[in-house]
């Protein structure tokens, strides 16, 4: 670990994606309600996940005899398997299964993030592993949240500020984009209690989310998981640990 | 002033703008450095700004004998007649004049927003008198950051969350999009100081433009005109007084 600072940025939405053109060699992947931790819940549970943007995709591939999770405005949509509730992937008859996953905000992420030599996956549940994994990674990093329909969305943005904050704090990296310094401040005014922060300060849309069940609040509770998700072609996968020399 | 709340909410750049599609009868265009704060100035000297998006309409104005202010990425553009430097509007030779005004981003946004009702000009230099004016119309705003080439921007959303954070306050508007949250909360992570924190946090395009002269200083006080201007076909000038009846 010797050189320059690597950079660390935030992107808010999908929309915004093009504006961000620098030299970023990692994307992550953001979208805490609940397609990143739904994937993480699952890569952990040793599940594979083949994300993909649309429900005519995510059909021909439940033809083939796949099994598919498919959401849309927050919803199981009908004719598929199952939805983008972590606790579902838990399930131990998932483990060593592969999964195609579509949903509202993001699948299209993930697949908008592509273009970039690596794409990994972060949710709350596994923020310490990812930032030890871009430390130990030492390349630029693009945090890209999935927004709600290409609009700025809160929980994400606290989500990539906390990783933000914590690569920066680490000295390692730099940020100078306004959208991440605001990304970090929005962090450290939630991160006493994420939860009771969404719930003060949440729109009835999310409200409605927050009570949805309590797979809600596993998905604001950060670092109950160690794995880092990965792309690999079509598959998000689980990263190989490195043996890191001290 | 009866009857349900009305709604403000906060579109961070004319990239979003298509994204805000709710009835929103005014538009308020920010544009802190240096845009809205010039208007400001030249409202509250009596000029008259006629906003235009791009060189070449300006160039048909300044052949027709009009006076020119016209800058792109913080510079005044060869062969115009002055820049956007609110202290230069102040000038007591410029009053009863009109004067075309294209900057990189503010009058991109005020263009863009023309499709409301009524547009005015906000800045932190007339904060008190934007909110207490908005207050009296009664109506469904939405703030727009200018931004950074269409990127979200930290002035404009520290000032957009300053009117909304005041009016929400009020208890006669509320707000529901996460953009209007987060705004509200960096607002108040900066309100202390806004010169300091932009200086703390900025990266080096910011920190050449805060360390370029005084107007910057003065973009950046809240509080120092009671103006509110407003758009009058192609016309900006200020808002007419209206009796408060108790």
């Amino acid at each position: 670990m010797t050189g320059e600072k690597k950079r660390i940025e935030v992107c808010y939405s999908p929309n915004q994606w093009h504006l961000y053109k620098k030299d970023y060699e990692i994307a992550i992947v953001i979208d805490v309600l609940r397609a990143t931790s739904a994937i993480c819940a699952a890569v952990e549970n040793g599940v594979t996940i083949i994300p993909v943007s649309s429900l005519e995709e995510a059909q021909v591939y439940q033809d083939k005899g796949y099994l598919v999770a498919a959401e849309r405005n927050g919803q199981i949509v009908e004719g598929f398997d199952m939805g983008n509730s972590p606790v579902s992937f838990k399930n131990p008859e998932l483990k060593g299964k592969t999964v195609i996953l579509t949903t509202t905000n993001g699948t299209k992420a993930i697949n908008i993030a592509r273009e970039k030599e690596t794409v990994a996956i972060a949710s709350l549940n596994n923020l310490e592993a990812i930032c030890n994994w871009l430390i130990e990674q030492n390349k630029n990093v693009l945090l890209l949240g999935s927004g709600w329909k290409d609009k700025f969305n809160l929980e994400d943005t606290i989500c990539a500020g906390a990783i933000a904050d914590e690569l920066i704090e680490s000295h390692k990296f730099f940020a100078e984009e306004d959208s991440t310094i605001a990304a970090k401040f929005i962090y450290r005014s939630a991160k006493e209690n994420i939860f009771s922060f969404l719930k003060a300060s949440s729109h009835r849309r999310r409200l409605r989310k927050l009570n949805l069940n309590e797979d809600i609040k596993y998905c604001l509770t950060p670092n109950t998981t160690s794995v880092v998700p990965i792309l690999q072609g079509d598959e998000i996968v689980a990263a190989k640990k490195q043996l890191v020399s001290e």
